[in-house]
């Protein structure tokens, strides 16, 4: 009999015991009447053992993972989705991101929602300004939305959220501020301008299970400075994404949650203070930035 | 491009673009410097990511997942712990069981631990009775604590606890009552004897999301009819275990925690009304049983 550690090999008994119980397990699912659930229950299963059996993981592992796991519930409400921020810093958010998200041509790439949208973002008019009291950099957006023929796509519905200076969102405030997100629509070119601030890099929320875990391993909570986007069209699919800051220094340390995808990242090109603004927007003497995105939209027709 | 769905293949350019974020996530991890964690994180990853790949998992999915977490982590307080179950139903206690106990020679097998067990459960003399209050089939349960080689142990600490001829455990009701619980220690021959329930099957908790889950994939919540034991004696290494009883129906439906094996399968033969008792004791006009459980212990030594 050999001995079971991560260090060393199985006896065949043993194997096949562990395994057989893999089975028994698998069975159980077989009566599931939704095929779809139960492919994704014994998919879960096979792979679920298939760790415990690789990492021999231990007793008092398996109860640290009890614990874990209930911490990560408790820290949850209303308010705070500690599950999701799992979920993310492990890439599963992202990973699932991709599944659903192919590559296709030229279409622009997707990426992690997060938890910060909000349904009910008010609606600003081309060239507007989303900060609302929130401070920071001023930065002019501009770009337009296609579909993968080029085509423009006119009175496309652009959603577009950020933190403020101090990495926090709106929603993380407890003053019910609205700032740093609004809505907007495409003009007849299929082009878009408003008014944001540069993004600045945050950390998710770590004062929680999530957090002790980045600690423990050694990881940074930061995530890379961004913009968040979503853009719906009719007959479109509707894209999920980000726009990254070229030169962010936390591009090279890692994205804490995977999101950060080489397309993404844009010039935010630094404009000296007393520069004019495209608007004719008087900034007094404030520095300012700009950047471009120009967004290519896939036809549902063509998800492939 | 091919579709991704589960029932097709991915295309090669997809493929890497998943494979290149499970990497990005595994080397996120590399700086950590326990390395046990670090190879728990990895593996942990590395099935995370294959499970999301292979069931192409939908982003409706993932959400459901999430909410089905978020409940299993509000129900679960200090009475109730509904990871402990998820991980149950899912096999994952016993294959962690599995893979902490290593087939021994002649040793006896373990099982899961449930979550029932009491520190300070009253001590009995042998021969006592552990029901108490509890209701249910009088049962004689007697064998003997021996090593591997065959060497009675004395003074072995044998716990047993067990559900009511209802389905509950003492500490499942409300009135801090104790009952169906107890422990004794082994004879200088390494014999034990006590009086018990004859064990009944029943449901494990499933008024919330395991039981709805249990619900969804068409298996029973109920556990094969079992009485616990936990022996420890100086030396050796502690065994958890249960004995099942010959002929429960449940054990062709299935164990909902698959905590079954064979070799734990035993003979409870019924006695009719007036069949003496093995210590004198009067049952009066009431049937009951009795069962046979020769307990081996490996050694601390020679655990390989």
């Amino acid at each position: 009999m050999t001995e079971t550690t991560s260090t060393t090999s199985v006896s065949a008994e043993q194997a096949a015991r562990e395994q057989a119980l893999t089975e028994r397990v698998l069975d159980s699912f077989e009566n599931t009447r939704d095929p779809r659930l139960k492919e994704v229950m014994q998919s879960l299963t096979k792979h679920l053992h298939a760790f415990i059996r690789e990492v021999r993981l231990s007793e008092e592992e398996w109860n640290t993972a009890i614990e874990f796991l209930t911490a990560v519930g408790h820290i949850t409400d209303d308010r705070r989705q500690e599950f999701i921020l799992l979920s993310d810093v492990l890439g599963a958010s992202m990973q699932t991101i991709l599944v659903n998200n192919p590559a296709n041509g030229n279409a622009t790439e997707a990426t992690v929602f997060g938890p910060f949208f909000l349904e009910d973002a008010p609606e600003i008019p081309l060239g507007g300004n989303i900060a609302g009291p929130a401070h920071g950099q001023p930065c002019w957006v501009e770009g337009t939305v296609k579909d993968t023929h080029g085509n423009p796509v006119s009175g496309a519905r652009v959603e577009v959220w950020e933190a403020d200076e101090d990495g926090f969102y709106d929603v993380q405030y407890d003053d019910h501020r609205i700032a740093g997100r609004a809505h907007l629509f495409t003009d007849e070119h299929g082009e878009f301008r408003f008014w944001g601030l540069t993004p600045t890099p945050y950390p998710i929320p770590h004062d929680g299970p999530v957090g002790k875990m980045l600690a423990a391993t050694n990881r940074s909570p930061v995530r890379a400075s961004h913009l968040h986007f979503m853009v719906t069209a009719p007959g479109l699919r509707t894209l999920v994404t980000h726009i990254f800051v070229e030169g962010d220094p936390q591009l090279d340390i890692g994205d804490s949650v995977f999101g950060v995808q080489d397309s993404l990242i844009k010039r935010f090109e630094a404009q000296p203070a007393d520069t004019p603004t495209p608007d004719g927007r008087n900034l007094g003497d404030k520095e300012w930035a700009r950047t471009r995105f120009d967004i290519i939209l896939v036809r549902n027709d063509e998800r492939q």
